[in-house]
């Protein structure tokens, strides 16, 4: 098994170091990474600022960064800058866009380094990339969790045919202490917090539905990368808290439509702090509503045949968002033609002659 | 959430005491109940003895059971009972018809206690009732695993319709040390031993298919024990070692079409040893070929609105066994015609006027 061996055969040298960068929605000074040294330091980071971009951001010394504000998203996309959020996370899709490398990994700026149960430091990374680096299994319910593991395989009664499973093209990992709830929940278990390190990864089997948070999230920015549109929320939107959640249901209906696995579960990171609640409550009411008839709109949607590439699956999706949405508010037309827009952006930056684009500012300091 | 009220107030008398059976398959003396007794001995233990009738089993003194050769079976069922399998565990599925209780747990005879990773050992069966007393989440995933587990709950994004989930009907637990592996996998691998404790129990989502094993099985007689049929195996037919795998993909067809959950994880038990992977592979090895087909055809099974009942949903899949499983094999004509002879056998066993069979002996001496 190939990719077993891959897996298993890991290196002294950072994996995948010159194929992937880190991708880091953030307001604030960037001290958060000083936690995160030994395992982020040989990756190249994209910040992309929110909110007020005269803010000055600092960035701890010795990281190799580029930097976007607001401003550098207008005039780098111009017109089109208007399918990124402002005032929300959502905002970091547009580092996906701007990277020029195979895997992207995207961090929350309150997400420190978890420990796992022997009180060692989990490298939420390398295991993210072991993740995407060996395959999945959404055709078939493995009851050993992933086969490709060291110490697991497959069990009886599962079809060899499917043994070699689909390439893997997104890692959704966990998070200790602070769990992800919406509103309601925070507001009726403030005090809940997780402790249980489940030690597992498995693949969200084809045809379901999951809930992806974009707190602790990798992927294949070749197999998927067009289709992580994490829409319009925040600033002058009527809705937030939602852009990973949309994304999830986006990726998921063209993974199993293209034959790509999505996996759960490791890595762990520490959330540190819950968001507050009345606030959240504000933004996601809507998508609570929403969300009833979003999920069957997912759970049924299907893509013909002719949609080979991502990109023309995202663009009949978006029509089917349309079509199927736009009776449930405006606002999902609004976003259809940001779906539209965001594959032309994406396209027009990542066309075989695209220049790079400049950041306002990029850092390679040594320590 | 009444269920997980329920399930946190675990009394201190054994959970479902009269309302559960213990069923054994088994053709050696049973002391391996010793190691159970702490938790076994409060519960009524069917035990179906395969092989040569004549043989005497031991049992424990204490336990409280009824045992059922090959001879009680023949008296029991007359003609019905070539549905039977014989020299091959999926006679158990005898002791699920004979019962008269809402919930079975069934494990094999080389199944020990096993410990969690504080050291303690693991109440398996406690578990197993958690599990079927808690609802299942089949239509959507949940990232952090079971969310009616004390310390956690639905995460974002989890439509909130979803929340009061769907009966369980099958609790399916794991083994630590021997993990259940087919013969190449077996011949392969030698030395692999399941050492992962993987703290989750989950919901197999609907429409996906699992590889269920009958070592460690416990499931709701009344919502799913028409459909626990484990098929022709053993002497005379031309395959063993398929048993509970037929029975799980069938279970689970039927409790997608019904709305009930099937869970798999915890609770684990220790599988001490491993069987021989030579003769393994003489009763596997036409189901490997077979299995090929099979999964495409329940993957794609679909039972009309009008199966209503387990009886009749079993009854319209053995038609349809019938008609695109009989090409593959004269085999599959013949289990077709058995599923049809085990559900009338389960009717007139389990009928308003039916009187409870007599076993060959039972027991409940004292110590």
């Amino acid at each position: 098994m190939a990719a077993k061996e891959a897996a298993a055969s890991v290196p002294s040298t950072p994996l995948l170091k010159d194929e992937l960068d880190i991708v880091i929605p953030t307001i604030r000074n960037l001290d958060f990474l000083e936690m995160w040294r030994p395992f982020f330091q040989p990756y190249h980071l994209i910040i992309v600022q929110d909110g007020d971009p005269s803010k000055t951001i600092n960035v701890p010394k010795g990281f190799d960064y580029e930097l976007y504000n607001r401003n550098d998203i207008n005039r780098i996309l111009g017109p089109k800058a208007n399918c990124i959020s402002f005032k929300d996370s959502a905002c970091r899709c547009f580092g996906y866009m701007v990277s020029k490398k195979k895997y992207i990994y995207t961090i929350d700026d309150d997400c420190f380094v978890a420990k796992d149960p022997s009180g060692k430091d989990i490298n939420a990374l390398e295991q993210h990339i072991k993740n995407l680096l060996s395959p999945s299994t959404p055709y078939f319910f493995n009851t050993l969790y992933d086969p490709y593991r060291e110490g697991a395989d497959f069990v009886r009664g599962y079809p060899f045919s499917l043994r070699e499973g689909a390439p893997t093209a997104v890692s959704h990992g966990l998070w200790l202490n602070i769990p992800d709830y919406d509103a309601p929940t925070q507001l009726v278990k403030p005090r809940e917090r997780n402790s249980r390190y489940v030690d597992a990864v498995l693949t969200i089997p084809k045809g379901t539905l999951f809930p992806m948070c974009g707190m602790n999230l990798a992927f294949d920015r070749q197999l998927i990368g067009p289709a992580m549109y994490f829409g319009l929320m925040g600033d002058g939107q009527p809705i937030g808290r939602y852009d990973d959640m949309w994304a999830g249901w986006c990726i998921k209906v063209i993974c199993d439509h293209l034959g790509l696995g999505v996996k759960t579960g490791l890595p762990y990171i520490w959330h540190s702090k819950a968001s507050n609640p009345f606030v959240n409550l504000k933004k996601e009411y809507k998508g609570i509503f929403w969300q009833e008839e979003l999920i069957p709109f997912f759970q049924s949607a299907s893509l013909p045949k002719d949609c080979t590439t991502v990109q023309k699956c995202y663009i009949e999706l978006s029509k089917q968002v349309k079509e199927k949405l736009g009776k449930i508010d405006p606002y999902f037309t609004k976003l259809a033609d940001a779906m539209v827009t965001w594959i032309e952006a994406w396209d027009e930056l990542n066309s075989a002659g695209a220049q790079a684009p400049a950041p306002v500012a990029n850092g390679t300091a040594k320590k």
